[in-house]
C-alpha cells in the first residue's frame, strides 16, 4: 500500500504535464481550457500531486473509488489473478467470473440469479434496456430528466441533463418525464406526500399518453447522483413498481453510482421498499480498480433468454481480472463492517453537521442525503431558493462555485461541485477524523458562497 | 508466469461450471442451449481446463490475446501498477496514461497528436462516430455490410452482420454499403482492379443518393475481421480517402482487430497506402488483460474541441492500470520483433501452407489474409462457390462447421470458426513448431468438410 507522502517533484510533474497536454484527450471538455492536475499518488482517503499537495478526496474520484484509495487487499486480489489468468474470453466459464457472479446475486433480492458483465455503466444501461425491449417486444423506454447513465448512445439519450444535448437525436425512442424533487418541486407540492402523489400521477399521465403498448422501459437512478442525490420521496418507488406492474413495463434501477454501499445498503433500492425487474451496476463494484460494470437480472427476464439468443456481447464480459477485486470487495465489506459504518457515520457524523451548517450559513439551501452520499444545495435567496449559480453555468456564470471549490483545494479537500451543490461522496473508509475534518473545510468555504448571497 | 500443466480436477470443474450455469448470463447466446469450456489457466499459445486437456489457441479468445496468454511483461506491468495507483479519474493528468498516449501517437502517422481512451472497441467506434459528426455538422454514417463494430447503439447498428438484427432501430443514421469481397464479388467484377473500380463507384452512388451533404463519416474495418478477413483489393481505401475528401466526410479506420500487430504492421490501413482521419482501437493495445479502447484523433479534429466542449467521456477513461500493460506491449513488440516475425510467419509459413491446402481440399474455396490473420473459406462446390453452411447458420444447418471444430478440438486445437469460415489467428508470438503443429491440426480436419462436398 502506498503511503501518503507527497514530496515536491518539478521535474515528474512536468514531464506527466506534458505527456498530457500533449497526447491525452480528456472526457467532457474543451481541451485548450483545462489544466489537469497531475496526480503521484493515493492511500485510503487521500491522493496527493507533485507539487507537494496532499488532498482529502470527497469525491471519490467520480464516486468510485468506494474503497478508497490503493486499498491493499483489493491490489492483492489484481496482482494474484493477474498472475494467474489475467483474462479469458466470454463464452468460457471461468472461476473468478463465476464466483463474483455468485456474490453478486446473493445480495440481489430472491428471484435474481444471473449476471451480465460489461465494461461499466454505459453498457450495462444499454444492455438492459436492450433486454427490457425484447422482453416486452417494446422499443420505447422513459428516464427522468435530471439524470445521468452513461456515454454512448442510448445510454447518453437516456441522460436528463446536459451531457445529452450536443449528442441528439441519438436513440429516438427515449421520452423524459420529470422525477421527484421536493426542493424544487416541479408539480407545486407542499409535502413529501404530494410529491410522491403528484409525480406519479405526472409519470401515469406520460405513459398513457406515450402509450403504455409502446413503453418497454421506465429507468430511475435509486437515488440521482451527480445530478443532484435526489433522495425519492417515501412511496414514490414502490409507486413505480406499481406502474410498471399495471403497464406491462420493466422497471430498471441505475445503481452505478449508490450500489455497493454508498447509502449504508448493498443497493440503493433497498432503502425504498421497492425491488426493480433489472439492476445496473459498476464503480463501486470494485471501486473502478478494473473497468467494470453489469446488470443484475431477474429470473422472469433471464428465462426468456434460455432458448431465444442474447442479442449483445462484448470481448471483456464477466473479464476474470476485474472480477477478482469485485469479490476482495465483498471480502472487505464483510469484515469490516462496511454497511454499518456507512450508515453510522451518515447518520451520527454527516447529517447533524450539514444541518448545522444549514442553520448557519445563509448560501446553503438545503441539505438532503443518505450513508455517505449528500448534497448541499447553494442558493442565492434562501427564501426564492434562486440557485447559486444558474443551471448548466460555465465560466463567468460559474464563478462563485469555482471560488468555493478553489477554497477548498487551498485547505487540502478535493470536493464534488455540481452546478449550484456540493456533494460530499469520500470513500467510505474514510476515517471519522477526516470527515470530520472534511466537513470543516466545507464549512469554512461556504463563507466564500455566503458572500453571494443579496442581504 | 504460468506453466502449461493441465492436470484433471474434476471437483474444481464441477464448481466452476455449477457458478458458471446458475450464475453467468453470457454473451450472444441463448442460456440454455451453451456449455461453456471451464478454463484452469493458460500460458503462451495455449490454455488449458479442468479435465486435463490443453488447446493450441488459433483464436487469440476473440483476437484479442496477441501477445498470448500471461505474457510475463504484461503480467509484471499490470502488478507493478497496481501496487502504485490502481485508477485516477479521467480529469487528472496521470504518469501511465500520458504515456500511453504518447506511445500510440508516436506510431500513429504524422498529425495525430491526442488519444481519447475508453473501456473498449465499441465505445472506441461510439466516440469516433460523435467526433465525426459534430466536427462536420452531418450525422449519417456509411457502414459496411459484412462488419462488426461493438455492441453499445450506435456501434450495433454500424455492424453488417446479424448480431444488429434483433437490435433494430436503434441509431436511424445510419447506411450500409457493400464492400470489396472479390471471392463473392458484389459487384460482378472479374479481377481486383475491377472489384475495386465497381466497389467505389458504388460507394459514390450512395454518398450522392444518400447525399453528401448529410454524411459524416464513413467506417471502415482496415481488413474485415469476423466477417470474413476480407482483404481490400489495390486502390480501395486510397479511393474512399479519396471520396471522402471530396465530399466533406471524416474516413474511421476500425482497428480494433487488426491493429498492433495483427498483419505484421501497428496498423492495418499502412498496408494499404492510406491514412484515415479518425483510428478506433482495443483488443491488441495491451492484449485485453485490462478492458481498453480508443480514438487515435488527427490534429484537424482534435482542434476542433480546443475550445468546444467534446461532449462524451467516462468515468474508466485513460485507466492507469489499462494503460501499463500497453505500454509493456510497445517495450515487448520492439524487444522482440513482433511486427517482423508476424510478417515473416505470415508469409514463409502460412501462406504457402493455405495454399497447399486450398490445392488439396476440395471443401477450401479460397484462402485469404496477411501476416496472422488468415480466412479459409469452405464450401459445397468450388465451381459454383456455395459455401458450405448458409450465411448465419445455426443448429443443424451449421453441423459441418460444428463437425471441423470438434475434429480440431479433439486434435488439441482451439479454432476460429464463422458461418462457412476458418481463421487463423493465433497469438503474435505462437512458436514456429506450434503453427506448424495447428496448421496440421486444421489440414487433418478439412478432411471432415471435404466429406460434405457434392462428388
Amino acid at each position: 500500500m502506498s503511503t501518503i507522502d507527497p514530496v515536491a517533484d518539478p521535474a515528474a510533474d512536468a514531464a506527466v504535464r506534458g505527456d498530457d497536454r500533449s497526447h491525452v484527450f480528456h472526457s467532457w471538455s474543451a481541451q485548450a481550457l483545462i489544466d489537469p492536475l497531475p496526480v503521484a499518488g493515493g492511500a485510503g482517503a487521500t491522493f496527493w500531486d507533485y507539487a507537494g499537495n496532499s488532498y482529502l478526496d470527497f469525491s471519490s474520484q467520480l464516486v468510485n473509488l468506494n474503497l478508497g484509495h490503493q486499498h491493499p487487499d483489493l491490489v492483492a486480489a489484481i496482482q494474484e489473478q493477474a498472475g494467474r489468468l489475467a483474462t479469458i474470453q466470454p463464452s468460457m466459464a471461468n472461476d473468478t467470473r463465476g464466483e463474483l457472479a455468485r456474490r453478486i446475486s446473493e445480495i440481489a433480492p430472491d428471484g435474481f440469479s444471473k449476471v451480465f458483465f460489461t465494461n461499466g455503466g454505459a453498457d450495462a444501461n444499454e444492455n438492459a434496456v436492450r433486454m427490457a425491449r425484447l422482453v416486452t417486444g417494446k422499443r420505447k423506454v422513459l428516464a427522468m430528466y435530471r439524470s445521468y447513465h452513461g456515454n454512448t448512445s442510448t445510454a447518453i439519450t437516456l441522460t436528463g441533463d446536459p451531457r445529452r444535448w450536443a449528442n441528439e437525436p441519438a436513440d429516438a425512442s427515449v421520452v423524459h418525464f420529470f422525477g421527484p424533487y421536493a426542493y424544487r418541486s416541479p408539480f407545486h407540492a407542499a409535502s413529501p406526500e404530494q410529491e410522491t402523489e403528484r409525480a406519479l400521477a405526472h409519470l401515469e399521465q406520460t405513459i398513457i399518453l406515450e402509450g403504455a403498448s409502446t413503453i418497454g422501459a421506465i429507468i430511475i437512478e435509486s437515488v440521482v447522483g451527480t445530478n443532484g442525490v435526489l433522495i425519492p420521496p417515501p412511496g414514490y418507488l414502490p409507486g413505480v413498481r406499481e406502474l410498471c406492474d399495471r403497464y406491462g413495463i420493466v422497471y430498471i434501477a441505475d445503481e452505478v453510482m449508490v450500489g455497493f454501499g454508498r447509502l449504508g445498503t448493498w443497493w440503493g433500492f433497498e432503502n425504498f421498499d421497492v425491488v426493480p425487474d433489472l439492476i445496473t451496476f459498476a464503480k463501486g463494484v470494485n471501486s473502478g480498480y478494473v473497468p467494470l460494470g453489469g446488470v443484475v437480472i431477474s429470473d422472469r427476464i433471464a428465462a426468456h433468454f434460455d432458448t431465444v439468443s442474447f442479442p449483445g456481447g462484448l470481448t471483456y464480459s464477466g473479464h476474470p481480472l476485474a472480477c477478482a477485486p469485485g469479490i476482495a470487495t465483498f471480502e472487505v465489506f464483510r469484515r469490516d463492517g462496511i454497511l454499518e459504518r456507512v450508515r453510522d457515520l451518515g447518520e451520527r457524523v454527516v447529517r447533524p453537521r450539514l444541518e448545522q451548517m444549514a442553520a448557519r450559513h445563509p448560501s446553503v439551501g438545503e441539505v438532503r442525503g443518505l450513508g455517505l452520499f449528500w448534497a448541499i444545495e447553494l442558493v442565492r435567496d434562501r427564501q426564492s431558493r434562486e440557485p447559486l449559480v444558474p443551471f448548466n453555468a460555465a465560466g463567468a456564470d460559474a464563478a462563485p462555485m469555482a471560488a468555493f471549490a478553489a477554497a477548498c483545494k487551498k485547505a487540502g479537500l478535493w470536493p464534488f461541485t455540481h452546478f449550484n451543490r456540493v456533494h460530499v461522496a469520500p470513500p467510505l473508509i474514510v476515517s471519522e477524523d477526516d470527515l470530520v475534518r472534511g466537513l470543516d473545510i466545507i464549512d469554512r468555504a461556504l463563507e466564500v458562497t455566503d458572500a453571494e448571497v443579496a442581504s
